[in-house]
This record gives C-alpha cells, sequence and structure tokens, in this order.
C-alpha cells in the first residue's frame, strides 16, 4: 500500500484533534492497514495557530486553495465548515481527482446531492463519518452494518449543546435561559447558538442520516425544526412525574404516506436507554425489520472524538485506494442512480403522541368540556395529571398525554380547548414517542 | 458486479432467518450494493426442514461438503457451530479459495489463528460480525469506526441467556434455578446450559473482540470464566440497595502488565447505561483513547438479529469481490503480522474494586476485626451495608464496597476475615467495575 497523503484543511478544535490523534496514534494505524497516513500540507488562515497545532513538521499555507490544487495531495480533509468556500473547496478537490473527508453536516445536508454527484463522476470518495454524532460511527453501521434490513425508523440525540442544556434544567430546575448562559460560559454552546438551540444543526444530521436509511436524495429544506427555546422547566418536571424523559430529538421514519423528517423536543419513557442519554453525549435509535432496534452512543462533539471519526475515514481510504468505485461504500448507502426521491410529510401529516399542558379555572365542567372535544376528534387520553391551584390562584394545571392521533386533527382539537372559556392562554403541545416499534 | 452465489450450510434459526432476510429484502440490497445476492445451495441434514425454509427454490443436499467442493460456489455461510466438522468445513471452504461467513464464535476463539492464517495464504475472506453480540455492528465498530483509537478496555453484555435471567432475578426476586428452568421453558436457554450460565460463551466473544481491540492472536485458553450459578437474590438485592445492577460482563482491558480477558457478574453504577440493559438483549461498551467511551446495543441473538449480522458481511463480501487482501479489513483489525501476542493476566494479577457479603454474629467488635484485617492490606472500604439479623437469628449480613485492590491482596484478606471466630462460613466475593474511565 502506498502511503496516503493528507491535505487538511482548518486546524481549529477538530482539526487541531485529527493532528493530534493521527500523530499519536499512528503505529496502531500503521498496524491495521499495513501502511501509512501522512498530513502533508496544512492549510489555515492563522498560521500561528496552524504552526503551534503541527510543530512546524508540516508546510503550511493560510490558502486553501493551494492545498486542494496540490498534486502531491490524495485525500483532503475539510474541516472549515459553512456552506460557501468550504463547498468551493470540496468542489475544486473532487474536481482535482482528490478524496474528500469532511465534518461539515451542514454542506451535505444542503448540497449534499450536487457533491457526491459530482464526486461519483470523477470516481473519488467523500466520508463524511464525523458529521453526524461526533466519535460514534453512525454512518458506518447505517451503511454497512445494519445493509441488511429495511430501515424503518431512526431517532437520535444528535446535538451535545441541546442534550446538556436540558439535563441541566432537569437536573438544577434552572430555566432554558440560564442554563443557555452557563453552557456558553463553560464553552458547550457558540455565542449564536441558533444552530443548536432551535434544531438546525440536528436536522442536518438528520438528513443525511435518513437518506442512507431510506435510499433517497438529502431534502434538508423539507425538514420540520423546533428547538428547545420555548420549553420550561415546569413541562419537564410534569414530563418526569409520568415517567417521561423530554429529548430533543431528530426522528425519521419511513410510513406507507412518506418519510417523517422532524426534529422536536419529545417525551420519551424514562425506561428507554436513550431517555437516560445525559449531558452533552448523544445516541442514535436505528430500527431495522430484521435486527430490531438497535442503539449507538457516545460523544457527539469535542477534539478528539469527532477526530476519532475523521481518521477512522482516512483509513478507510487508504485502504481502498486503487478499488473501483463499485468496490467502496455508497456515499449514501444507496448508489446514487437507485435512490427515490421519496415524499417528505409536512408536519400536520405526522401521527405522533401528544403532551398537551392547559392552565384552567378550577371550577365544575372544565375536565368534561376538555374531554368533549377530545373525544369528539376521536383522541383518545393516555394518562392525565391535575394540579392544585397554587396559593392564592384560581387557575391550575392539567396535563393530558393522549394516543397517537394526526397532528393536523390534535391542533384543531387544541384551538377549540383554547376557545373554552376556563382556559387561560395557550396550550403546551409536546410530541412523544415510545421508540418501542 | 457479478452476482454473488452463496452456499448456505445450516437451515437452523439462523440459516433459517438467513434466507428469509436475503428473500425478502434483496432488492434494498440489490439497490445499496448494485448487485445481487443469491443462495444457489443449502446444505442440512434435516432434507424436509430445508425444503421448508426455502420453498424448493434452491438446490439442496444432506451433504455440507458437497457445497464447500461445489465450484460454482463463492462464498460459504457456515452456520452449523460446534469446533469439529465445522472447522474441516471452513478450512476446506478456504482450501477452495471460497470466502466465508459464519456465525461460529466457539470456532474462531478456540481455532482462529489458524483458520485466519489459511485464509490468508488463500487470500479469502473470513468474516464474522455475527459470532459476536448477534445484530449490533460491533465487529465492524471495533475494526473500522474505531480504528483511529488506541481501544483501552471493551467490556460488554454479550449473553442473552444470562442477562435474561440476572433481569428475572432482579425483577421477580426468584432464585437462578428458578428462572434457568423458566428460561429453558420459554426457549431463552438450552437445555444443557452451561455454556451460557458458565461463561463460557460470553468468553468466546471477549476473546474475538479482545484480539481486534489489542491486535493480539486469539487466546481463548487464557480467558478467566466465572458465570452466575452462584448468584443469589440477596445480593443482588443489596447491589441494588448500594446502587449497583450486577451483570454477567466480558471485559478486557490493555495494563502495562498485560491484557484482562474474563467473564464474571460485576457490580456496574446504575446510571450507567449498560447496567440498565436488560431482558435478552446485549450491549458492548467501547473505550478508546481519542473517541471516550461509546456504546453499542440491540439484540444478540435470535433469527433475523443474527442473520442481519450475517448477511451485512455477505454485502461486504459483494462489494468487495476483485479487490486485494491489502485492500480489505483485517481478519482481526490488525494486519497478521503486526499482532503482537501480549501476555493475558492471571485473575490473581487484575486489580479491580469488590463486593464482599459476609455472615457476623451480632456482637462487639466484629466490625473493628474485619476493618482491621483490611486496612493491614491497604484495602479501602467505599461503603457498607450492615443488617439487623432476621427475627431469631443471631447473626447477620455485612455488606462491604472495597475501592481497587489485586485481587491476590483481597483474597487473602478473605481469608483472614473467614478465619475470624464471629464469621460464619465463607464471604461472597463480587468484582465491580465503574466503567468511567
Amino acid at each position: 500500500m502506498k502511503e496516503l497523503k493528507v491535505g487538511l484543511l482548518g486546524v481549529g478544535t477538530v482539526g487541531g484533534g485529527t493532528y493530534a490523534v493521527l500523530t499519536r496514534n499512528q503505529t496502531e494505524i500503521a498496524r491495521r492497514i499495513a501502511g501509512n497516513i501522512r498530513i502533508v500540507q496544512v492549510a489555515d488562515r492563522n498560521l500561528a495557530l496552524a504552526e503551534q497545532v503541527t510543530g512546524g513538521q508540516v508546510a503550511l499555507t493560510e490558502d486553501a486553495f493551494a492545498v486542494v490544487n496540490n498534486p502531491e495531495i490524495d485525500v483532503v480533509v475539510e474541516l472549515i465548515g459553512g456552506y460557501t468556500v468550504a463547498k468551493e473547496l470540496v468542489l475544486t478537490a473532487i474536481a482535482n481527482g482528490k478524496h474528500v473527508v469532511t465534518a461539515n453536516k451542514a454542506l451535505l445536508a444542503v448540497h449534499g446531492n450536487e457533491i457526491f454527484k459530482a464526486a461519483a463522476d470523477k470516481g473519488v470518495i467523500v466520508a463524511f463519518e464525523a458529521a453526524v454524532a461526533g466519535g460514534i460511527p453512525i454512518i458506518k453501521a447505517l451503511r454497512e452494518g445494519l445493509s441488511a434490513n429495511k430501515i424503518e425508523w431512526v431517532a437520535g440525540i444528535i446535538n451535545g449543546t441541546t442534550n446538556f442544556i436540558l439535563t441541566e434544567m432537569r437536573d438544577k430546575g434552572l430555566a432554558f435561559v440560564d442554563v443557555l448562559k452557563e453552557a456558553q460560559r463553560l464553552g458547550y454552546a457558540e455565542a449564536d447558538p441558533t444552530f443548536d438551540v432551535e434544531g438546525i444543526d440536528a436536522a442536518h444530521k438528520l438528513t443525511l442520516m435518513a437518506s442512507i436509511a431510506f435510499g433517497m436524495p438529502v431534502q434538508f429544506e423539507q425538514a420540520y425544526t423546533e428547538g428547545i427555546t420555548k420549553l420550561t422547566t415546569k413541562d419537564i418536571q410534569y414530563a418526569e412525574e409520568l415517567g417521561y424523559r423530554v429529548k430533543l430529538l431528530g426522528i425519521s421514519k419511513k410510513t406507507s404516506e412518506g418519510v417523517e423528517l422532524r426534529v422536536h423536543p419529545t417525551l420519551i419513557p424514562e425506561k428507554r436507554l436513550v431517555a437516560n442519554v445525559d449531558g452533552a453525549m448523544n445516541a442514535v435509535v436505528v430500527k431495522g425489520d430484521a435486527v430490531g432496534p438497535t442503539l449507538y452512543y457516545g460523544a457527539g462533539a469535542g477534539a478528539e472524538p469527532t477526530a476519532s471519526a475523521v481518521v477512522a475515514d482516512l483509513v478507510d481510504i487508504a485502504r481502498l485506494q486503487g478499488t473501483k468505485p463499485e468496490q467502496r461504500v455508497a456515499y449514501l448507502g444507496y448508489q446514487l442512480d437507485q435512490q427515490q426521491t421519496l415524499p417528505i410529510l409536512p408536519i400536520a401529516e405526522v401521527h405522533s403522541a401528544y403532551y398537551l399542558r392547559l392552565r384552567a379555572t378550577d371550577k365544575p365542567g372544565v375536565m368534561a368540556a376538555i374531554t368533549k372535544i377530545l373525544a369528539d376528534m376521536q383522541i383518545s387520553i393516555d394518562a392525565m395529571l391535575q394540579k392544585e391551584p397554587a396559593e392564592g390562584e384560581s387557575e391550575a394545571d392539567i396535563v393530558i398525554l393522549t394516543h397517537t392521533t394526526q397532528e393536523k386533527t390534535m391542533d384543531a382539537a387544541i384551538k377549540h380547548i383554547e376557545l373554552l372559556p376556563a382556559i387561560a392562554g395557550q396550550v403546551t403541545k409536546i410530541r412523544m414517542e415510545t421508540l418501542s416499534r
């Protein structure tokens, strides 16, 4: 096997981790592949940082295009992020016949179809294990480990920042805004946390997993995305009393009507393993028709966990040098010409169970009125929790867990309930998943 | 890609599942690899069963050697089990230049070095995802997904029968023998359950994982194996009171003195995900130096979960047809000529924390005597539970959790404690693992 020559774009957190892991574990890696992986050029706008990370052992440049155009390089590792320059760099590397490894979920979720097409035309590999759930080898599990299965659904905690925030909200009873500030102070959340807390980052990752699971092109723009900014500790506590945990889940299911592709806060029975994944950790549950439910757990972010995935992709590429494209795993699990553009269900069409919280005046007939509305819409009640009004208040919280119904039916029922004179303000609605079948 | 022609040896549970999954999901599989996998011949001593499983769609034979010697066949799937005929069949298939897929952990744990050597000489693949933890793609995770890491340890619930029994003992407070009978009635345990309940099956699987993790030949005969037959519900309950669950774990750690390779009942903090893996399910925790701890969970046995792994191996082989051996993943993760025969630590040399249960006469000075013995041996106490004597009894249970010490030190301390006049009978010792670092 000839040496695999790597060009590294970006020496931030993951880039630095990649350099460190490749250097520290080069002996083990060489014993595994009977070959060598060597970083021959590094690009970063911060040359001082690049110098510090590499210890002056490697050629440095401020110009990432110098790397993707360097004829000596076999594979480009793109760790810059974003949609614009990163896209141009990746497409240029591909045009130059180089393999690409990237951790850039945003890029692939939005421009994946174009990028994979370009790579197929040039016969090069685009590997992206690090783009989903950090160090957890979930892309490999979905593309290869479960290749015997019809995948029925995928559901995962795939954003560490929000899982950290939800865990803290539950453990310490703190409000979202306060935990967010703490998370920002600790470096678990960005200064602008929108991508994380609004579920966009999770939707990027879910988009990639869903494409692999169901053999369809990426369709990020069709994903339903709802973040955790409106979640209250009250709802987390009520859920707990009823035996549930609240997690930001990315869920994709194949149904006879279409594919569900949705990210939102979700109640999960506390007995499920995935309900007990706390802090910044990630976990993905995959249900296959043959294997049943399987779960993959680990660090979803951080320098070395993400580098673990980047380097594993490099090891695969090193081994696969000289193979024909059909001897490699398809980019998104299915051969590109075998993908089917399945319709993504609008959220109104999705079936789910629900957690509802209402504030109602404590007088006779309220409960009868609410349950009549639900019954009229064929929505069954699974559990109910009626709280006493707080000292000096006349309104009390009522929590209702429903059986499965269609979202638009639930929304119509909620509209009716909100019109009841005894109901104060809006009804809080959170979706529920049992993840059992 | 040319069609991959498969010969199937054995149509029992897993063989039947393999036929069913390959048939049912042939469209998805063909879309993934742009090729076809076809079972062209099936061998089973029970021709009527083979006829029933295959619906008369495939050539049948009672003679497994007819399959391994069939020049039309590319890959032999060995699902017969055992060490003798299975070994001859696998070696003959290899000698005939055929790839092999097997679920036979016993065969590979005991004869793996010989079999992989023979396969390397002929340049054929021997794939065995189904041999460890059924449908969980743990072999792929260890060999490929975590290839960037120095693996530090592996710990898993890798025998569904014993995990089912332990879960029932805990949930229902029933004794081992009673649950075993129930498990046999339900088909979760064999008529002769020795391989499962004595930890031998788990040790086979652990042997394979340890070889991959640490780059060493299989050394099953060096594994320490202790089953669950002597576990009492009392110990399970006391562990619970102290915040622990008891699981039969296969544990392999690389230390500076050597490799630990051991299967035994183990106390695990209840907060760990793996402590909450119940029933017949399996889970493996792998700690890598870059990725940190990762966990893989799913069905460890059963027709279709195991078939999921068998067929995934076939998909890999179909794709890899025409590749050179160096373009494939090494059998045991590391290239055969790069394996190192690391010493396996005898159990007396292993460091562990311990759960001890003693029965002591309830009189002054007993506790002082016990704690003095431990202190003299430099064994620190982490927690203690002293029970009141039952009505009408003069002896009471004392439970002690220790910090880490060497097994031989612990055993010497136990010998001293058992000599105390106030101590009745033997001290019960169960190892503990935090699985945190």
